[in-house]
């Protein structure tokens, strides 16, 4: 296997201090560190630690597997199911520790980066249409009843899940995850 | 009126700059700037920035007013309205920009610091009970449908909320806030 450029190094060291430590908490030393690689080469592959913050977010936001939830071999309450059980996983493989990436970088990042906003909104709209789709569809279908339609539904239970993530952070537990299960679990008519 | 002590000065100097800023982005010396107080007697009034951001986040939780929850001049579930209303207009009151400082402390500190996590996790809990009470008597008599019990959908709405919040802070509108209104609206039998 080829070893891995000093650019993808810095991507995987940068994701994992990021994803613990949060932007603040991460400086471009501890990343180079943990690279491995030399602190005076950093701004030879990125114009900024803002700017790899957004590579990093990308990756992440690729990770959480959005196109599940339109995955037609599956009927699309059961994507929408799957993908938020892939995604509990996510956080589970951290003690619950690490939250979302997401919802980390927004509430932490909103006011100081525009760059990072954006990236975040954008990867969060994506996520939304994907499982919009689904649970109009399920809708459509009659698996799933939601008065205030798909759409909506799929922009309150996205909110739902970093604020479910978000707590589990807090309270180191599976305990929000598994009320939120609860109640996704309640709408299937 | 009498002059507020150089303490209270910087509790409410940081109270702004933690909200807008973030704990990692309010340095000692922007808190005290702002509080026009000398940076060297920071620490006469406060053993720790992370002491300071504790004593902030207990004024924040008590101006959320979860005791309306418990106002039985309303009906419980008119309670739960105008409580999320009441926050709702905490959150306009800065343009959707600031977030909940309870989750934003919350995402941005439970790894960094044990003495914020827990201070977060009490107050969230004292809020959750509150709005447990409201919900489980909205339930006894017959003004909220929930599948999933009054205890359960209070820590998911308070999770939810929080997400909406969060997301709020990255659109920087009341969009997330309205999804949740519309959600917690289709709950009243």
């Amino acid at each position: 296997m080829a070893r891995p450029s000093k650019r993808e190094q810095l991507i995987d060291a940068a994701y994992d201090h990021f994803h613990e430590h949060g932007f603040n908490g991460s400086g471009v030393k501890d990343i180079t560190d943990a690279a491995g690689v030399p602190k005076g080469t950093f701004y030879n592959h990125f114009e900024s630690k803002e700017a790899l913050a957004v590579e990093v977010m990308r990756r992440y936001a690729a990770a959480q597997c959005t196109e599940m939830l339109a995955d037609e071999s599956m009927a699309p309450f059961e994507r929408v199911r799957a993908h938020f059980a892939h995604l509990a996983a996510g956080l589970a493989r951290f003690d619950y520790a690490r939250g979302c990436m997401l919802g980390n970088f927004g509430v932490e990042l909103s006011t100081q980066s525009t760059a990072i906003r954006e990236a975040v909104d954008e990867s969060f709209n994506c996520w939304v249409s994907f499982l919009a789709s689904a649970l109009e569809e399920a809708c459509a279908t009659g698996s799933l009843a939601s008065p205030v339609g798909g759409v909506r539904l799929a922009r309150f239970l996205a909110n739902s899940w970093e604020g479910a993530a978000a707590r589990a952070k807090v309270t180191r537990s599976r305990g929000p995850v598994d009320d939120f299960a609860a109640v996704l679990e309640s709408l299937a008519a």
